[in-house]
């Protein structure tokens, strides 16, 4: 297709999500729950269909992917039931629309309520995995948006052949199909020509890498919602219980190296060094870690590389680690907002002053005292689903879910006040 | 200066507002509110100072500005003594840093409370009036932010005065000057610098004319909350009671023309426009109001002008009225999505049903029932403060005071609980 084809066809998917967004706005929520089961029963009627789009992914992209890639890229009968069954989910979730947030009756007689409203068409450029193009388009539904998805070049076919499932299902329940839109142009030039149309669309959720974040705030006129890298610390304290440590820089590093709530660096406490590092690097060895540390840990640990300047600012999503040794609490805190990316940072200590001040003091979405780096999720936080992280202050921080993919509205009743 | 000259230079105050920014986070209330009355008293001890400077300012403007705009820019010994109060006033409001948001224990035993924290450092690029100086770097430092201070090139004498006197303030009170930066130059380049530093300022608010505010959301990385037009509306239903309808759309279009949420056009249902439209046209010939409108109107009124595609899009932000019949409400209400710019519009009518309607689906910041548009506005809110009225949806939607200006931080306390 034309650079100009690409443009105008991204434009007509986002208009008409436009048009469907004003009635989706006022659908209450029997409406948009029997839509989010109709998509489940449609996912779970498509599995063939599903199955033949994505084989067709895969075998265009096998040779350009890592096998890493390849499996995020692959659906199978259980990832589509596993779908099915996370839209079901969400239709159990109860609607953030219309809440009330403050209702007061002025001095004058007018009553001023604050309500929650959607906010509107909600854009969502994205890498891989097929699975978020249901994820996404279930939570802006159940929140009342329409939205215009617009996943990777590589999963084009997979994508296109969810959003007819999820189309299927708003049409069956009496909602406008147009509420999803998924832009089935591999071109590139589909995410500058989603990110020009200010007034279309609310907002932009970019999920992925670096460098797709990067594009997305750098060409953006609509306003954007990162969801940017995780560069994760924990510190160890001098007065921590170091088993508790031990477990938890285990934890955060290990379980799942490839999210954005891994811890990346370790930083300990020189009173605690002698006594810690030794059993924290025996630990990592045999889990498989890479280490990488400053002179103090690489005088008990030759195996470690020195570790760079671009280390310490590094996230590396993967099963490799940075171990710094500082001389004080007030050096960890440094480190941490200085390196960082103001994601999620814990502490380790039995002190509480020292804990208080940390999570007081270092500037990131989600601060720790004994506890892994790992919790920050909107499952774990009780807000029964999570739609991305946001590492910026304006409008959420920290994880996602229903109220935060709302805007508010206010609501005057009066009996015929006039301003003096 | 040079535009590298002005670029480093707006990049040094940024640098020492982020660095301040970082002790004025955790300062309490009682040293935040001490540094705003020494604020206030600077203020009354520099009159002499001020009016010099801003007398240079007036001088320098005169005949490039119109009667209306120089006065804007004018200082008195009346408006600094306005200024001092307004300071004193934001002293006296609660402060919205640490306020707890929720507080749950997981059941794993995590204890997650959600508190407010400071932006960090807000940006804000204005146009004329030396006031916004004050009241802005006022409200950022009650909620723990520090700022950098962008005004017309007209008023950069009297601004680079107050800066001086706020920065004494802040100052005798024992936080960081830096709180505070006024840029200095009057170039254009500043405000393109200043929309640059991204990460240093977590978020530029732009307050002025439509022009400005599109220069802004063009050229910034940094997040926006725009303060945009008002293309604000008062709808008459057939069923008002159309001596309060008249009350209404006279103080809505007549009180303060040249605001944003001044009403801009009226719309009328034709069952209402006979018995109406001679009364309000009267009122509006009574006070000076051009008038423009429809053929329903112009046969009524001679001297109406015809009112073009152009009008209904139109903020006069004068003594202009664009008046249209409509077929029904809901002509009104699509009249109104299509045309206004979601800032704050008002029906009049007597019947319930028609008016829920109304408030549900005109996808504005502040809709009404029965009440002038001209509440909207920090003060009538009850909010205590008004840094501007935002017409996004992201982050903050209508009147912005104290809560707009933070963001959220997620403080876990554990006791040695990892993620399984």
């Amino acid at each position: 297709m034309t650079s100009d084809g690409v443009g105008a066809s991204v434009r007509r998917s986002a208009e008409a999500a436009r048009e469907a967004a004003r009635v989706l706005a006022l659908a209450d929520r029997a409406a948009k729950d029997r839509a989010l089961l109709e998509v489940a029963r449609e996912l779970r009627a498509r599995v063939p269909e599903l199955l033949e789009a994505n084989a067709r992914d895969v075998e265009e992209a096998r040779g350009n992917l890592s096998a890493a890639m390849l499996d995020r890229l692959r659906l199978d009968p259980a990832r589509i039931e596993a779908m099915a069954v996370g839209v079901e989910q969400v239709a159990a979730l109860p609607d953030p629309v219309g809440r009330v947030l403050s209702d007061a009756v002025r001095p004058n007689g007018l009553r001023l309520t604050k309500v929650r409203v959607p906010l509107g068409v909600v854009g969502i450029v994205y890498e891989s995995r097929p699975n978020v193009t249901v994820d996404a388009a279930a939570l802006c539904l159940k929140s009342g948006n329409a939205c215009v998805l617009r996943g990777g070049s590589e999963s084009v076919r997979s994508n296109v052949a969810l959003g007819r499932a999820l189309r299927a299902g708003l049409d069956s329940a009496g909602l406008p199909a147009g509420s999803v839109a998924v832009v089935d142009t591999p071109d590139r030039e589909a995410v500058a020509a989603l990110l020009s149309l200010e007034g279309l669309i609310d907002v932009v959720i970019p999920r992925g890498g670096h460098g797709l974040i990067r594009f997305v705030v750098e060409h953006s006129r609509i306003p954007v919602i990162r969801h940017d890298v995780g560069n994760c610390h924990v510190y160890v304290d001098s007065r921590a219980d170091l088993r508790m440590a031990e477990e938890i820089a285990v934890n955060a590093k290990v379980q799942r190296p490839g999210v954005c709530n891994a811890m990346e660096h370790l930083l300990v406490h020189s009173g605690a060094a002698a006594d810690f590092l030794p059993r924290i690097l025996g630990r990592y060895r045999a889990a498989g870690v890479e280490l990488r540390g400053d002179a103090a840990v690489r005088s008990l640990a030759p195996d470690a590389r020195e570790a760079t300047e671009e280390d310490w600012s590094t996230e590396y999503a993967d099963l490799i680690v940075g171990i710094k040794v500082v001389p004080s609490l007030e050096a960890a805190i440094g480190h941490i907002n200085r390196y960082g990316s103001g994601h999620s940072d814990a502490i380790v200590t039995g002190d509480p002053a020292a804990a208080e001040e940390f999570l007081r003091r270092v500037d990131s979405a989600a601060v720790y005292w004994n506890a892994s780096t790992r919790f920050t999720d909107g499952f774990e936080y009780g807000l029964g689903a999570e739609i991305g992280i946001s590492t910026q202050k304006l409008h959420a921080r920290g994880p996602m879910a229903l109220e935060e993919l709302t805007s508010v509205k206010w609501i005057g009743r009066g009996s015929g006040q006039v301003r003096g």
